[in-house]
């Protein structure tokens, strides 16, 4: 065991951040640890500091730098490994959540006179404020057919880059202009670790409009959004990209220190937690959907060639691995709705009866809810409690609950919720098989697919696949990670010198898979067209009441 | 006080019977009792006997009899008026609640071999499993061009009389064989203190299809509906009908000796809740909607002359006070939704929260939802939890919400609830309206205004006009049966001659009333819009997901 070498990965949540210790010869996890961002999802009020409206998320840059302070040591001691054995370092991020930094890359929000401007702050991904910028964008983009319109499905995201840079600018033109950079975390930390601003294609190509070979679109395309956006690129992005498994740089002697690895060590430019996963569940090659659910959902699949897909997030050259097409599509809140039920839905009484029954209320009420059949509730949900990311591409959408009776159970509740998700993901299969991008079965990690067999079991039915599932399903996009950042240290230094040989030897599957019942089936198929005829009508324009009450709601906060 | 006469008034509601003592030269309430139904709704199992199917509420007769033996002798105790004093009873009943019963009146459920046949308990005016059969009758009745298609507004209930009945022919002929008669609720308990079958004309008008003047369709509709309910009129109901206020008879030695009321005493026919509150809150012209709030809504509305207003319960000469046409229409879930809610939605933290606050869970969340504007939520339901009894006269359709997001909170979705009843209300309003019978303000009675302020309040700024509560608004029924009573005695033995004498001297309203607020409403009005889109997209046939999911889900519970 004392010649085996390791590769560090570091996986950024939405909640907290992992550091796991992987073994490089066969992807076996030596040790682990988690810590939670002691701000966490700052969504309500800064800390210290004003209110914030409804569809703010931001983020304190601070946590991330405490998670490789804390989690990068404590997964060492965990696992029994020394500094020395590691080789190289890889980290994912969520994104688009980007920041504004001066040109050293302090957040602004680390300085005293920003501190109480949200603006200042990490506009993490699940910030949906900056709707009207993310229409402007599209509007502006379809108007002059420029080429990442399609490239994003038929449109860009308030959850992107570039609309969440134009809010600042709309609302706060003295951040716009006090930020040197805007960058992505996913770049940030990596700048962090290495002193080296070595940004990620794959971010830039996802979120950003880049395009491998032709670079963003040109200074009129910003101008005609706003005459002081024209310059951003050269002002506060910069045109350089690098390719995912690339080294972005040595770990700095001061991280070194704080972390016990050797200064030095590779450090892979950054990742997204979505496409770090894809590899780590061996998934190199076109078929397999990936799903990473948690959250939210993120879908990605490889494909041979560039097609147009309805409401793809993105469709990447090179965006996932090397040679192939990346596919990325997604659910804006999956985990989020499940989480919001029983917060703000399973009643008290059913909290007693879980007591009385000695069981977690999770595990009470998903048994009760796999005592029910497919369709036996009644219930129909639409599954838009944070927007709807793929196909539609609109966060202004809401959830939906119908077939209520006055004998509707939460179990019941919980279940429509459950299939609502499913129906979602669906939705996205058969936006890619209309296109003739084949979607075979499913391979899934993430949070979820482990705490939860009946929603795994209801993904199968409804989408007639069947599903695969990582061995560690959470720590899937660090596995990820520590293989990114063994390729970036290539076979020389101990690694390996591609993603196809590093997913060979160092990812797997478990033998245990979810297979689709075919008499659920049948009846989720019916199910199924009446969620469509559902989403079409609140999702396509037949009533846009959804938008219209929540520009109401919205008028009548402000009023207050 | 010694000279006072008082005349005994019992309300049968849907969990309990009151009865209290009037007195009779000013109404005022000297005492009351209620009395709980011991097997309440009896909607999920038979006592001591089968599982009951989804849609299915049933209650013991037992019940009403106990509400007399009880509830009467415990009012006069409380009262401190001697039984001497009394010179009428009346009742009221919720309708349509049919029983099938000997030709002596025994309940066949009290019979040893019907006793496990749910066939042979009271169908509750709110069991609603015989909608196949609501829907033959309409379109048998519309085939026909039958007079009472007219009268019911175009379609007839899967809650009144026929359609329960034909549910027992189709489900349990020996049930249907061995029924000498079947009878109202309202009219069996008259029976019973009577010992006479004196049927009252106003259940028979707005639940039966029987018509002033005309009497009931002929045979040949009948046997339309099936060759062995050809004679049902003839062997099982009977046709002669009671008008409203006039003697069934004298209250029997036998429930004199039961209640310490004297033999003899004037018993008026059978009345419905709605109906006889209607008096008792001044109401006895046109112009003033009267709504008994509750677990459900009945609205009453006079009218100068007959007018065909979109899916009305029912339009009757002479069915509410004599000389107007009495126009009745309903919702079939209110108070039930907001039950629901606490029971079903409201979160395990919010109920902590309240004790915290050292405040009732309802007031807690009432005030959290009072403190929110309209439309601020962002949330627009549809109150069909029970389906939709007017207008669309649907049980079959079911409740919806939507605007859902993951910061939705429970006093939110409460005021949605409440909101979407009120739709329904003003949706009434306006199909009134449409055919020239004007509504100018509103009087309420019945168990939900004295309780919530805000649901009043907003009553009034979604309908814009002025609500007058009565002053007593839960003891309207029974105080309305108390005034029908002292009709039923007449002037000769210490009551009135008619019921305009008895409401101008036993009726009145508080000085409080709710006025809408005009800002509040303006944004209702915008809100009231897309209900109704809602309405008529779910309600009118564009889509019928609510009706096929209940399919769906009534196969498949039957599957299992």
């Amino acid at each position: 065991m004392t010649k085996d070498t390791f590769s560090i990965g570091i996986d950024y949540g939405t909640e907290s951040g992992r550091a796991v210790v992987i073994r490089v010869r066969d992807g076996m996890e030596a040790g682990a640890a988690i810590v939670s961002y002691a701000d966490g999802v700052i969504d309500e009020r800064l800390p210290g500091g004003p209110r914030l409206e409804h569809d703010w998320a931001l983020q304190n840059p601070r946590d991330y730098l405490s998670v490789v302070e804390k989690a990068v040591p404590k997964a060492l001691k965990a696992a029994g490994v020394r500094g020395d054995r590691v080789i190289g370092l890889g980290t994912d991020f969520t994104a688009s959540s980007p920041m504004p930094t001066l040109r050293d890359g302090t957040p602004l929000c680390f300085l005293k006179q920003f501190r109480k401007n949200p603006h200042a702050w990490v506009k993490l991904w699940k910030h949906h404020a900056a709707q009207p910028e993310a229409n402007r964008i599209t509007q502006a983009g379809t108007e002059r057919n420029e080429e990442f319109v399609r490239i994003y499905g038929g449109k860009y995201s308030s959850e992107w880059f570039f609309s969440k840079l134009l809010q600042i600018l709309n609302e706060s033109p003295e951040t716009y202009a006090a930020a040197e950079r805007f960058i992505e975390s996913a770049d940030w930390i990596v700048w962090q670790l290495t002193g080296a601003e070595k940004r990620s294609a794959c971010t830039a190509a996802y979120k950003a409009m880049w395009i491998k070979g032709k670079g963003f679109p040109c200074t009129d395309f910003f101008r005609a959004l706003d005459p002081r956006f024209e310059n951003v690129i050269e002002e506060k992005v910069g045109e350089k990209f690098f390719r995912l498994g690339s080294c972005a740089g040595g770990l700095s002697p001061y991280w070194a220190e704080k972390t016990g690895l050797p200064a030095g060590i590779a450090v892979s430019v950054g990742n997204v937690d979505a496409h770090v996963s894809v590899p780590a569940v061996t998934v190199t090659r076109p078929g397999t959907l990936v799903m990473i659910m948690g959250t939210s959902i993120c879908h990605i699949l490889l494909g041979e060639d560039r097609r147009t897909v309805e409401g793809m997030c993105g469709t990447v050259e090179d965006g996932v691995v090397p040679g192939f097409w990346g596919y990325e599509a997604g659910q804006s809140a999956v985990g989020d709705i499940f989480a919001w039920f029983f917060e703000q839905g399973v009643p008290g009484a059913t909290e007693r009866e879980a007591r009385r029954n000695k069981m977690a209320l999770h595990s009470f009420l998903e048994t009760r809810a796999a005592g029910l059949g497919p369709g036996e509730s009644g219930l129909l949900a639409l599954d838009w409690w944070n927007g709807n990311r793929s196909i539609l591409v609109d966060a202004d959408l809401t959830g939906l609950i119908l077939g209520l009776r006055l004998n509707s159970r939460p179990e019941e509740v919980f279940r429509a919720l459950i299939e609502a998700t499913a129906f979602g993901t669906r939705q996205i299969i058969e936006a890619f098989e209309a296109r003739g991008i084949s979607v075979k079965d499913l391979a899934a990690c993430g949070g979820l697919p482990e705490k939860n067999k009946l929603l795994m079991q209801i993904y199968a039915d409804v989408t007639g696949r069947e599903i695969h599932i990582a061995p560690q399903p959470l720590t899937c996009p660090a596995l990820g990670s520590a293989m990114h950042g063994a390729v970036a240290a290539g076979r020389a230094r101990g690694g390996y010198d591609s993603i196809f040989e590093a997913a060979e030897r160092m990812a797997s599957l478990k033998r245990s898979i979810y297979r689709p019942k075919p008499q659920n089936s049948a009846i989720y198929d019916g199910l199924f067209k009446e969620y469509q005829t559902l989403h079409d009508y609140f999702g396509r324009g037949s009533n846009d009441v959804m938008k219209r009450l929540k520009k109401i709601a919205q008028r009548e906060v402000s009023c207050q």
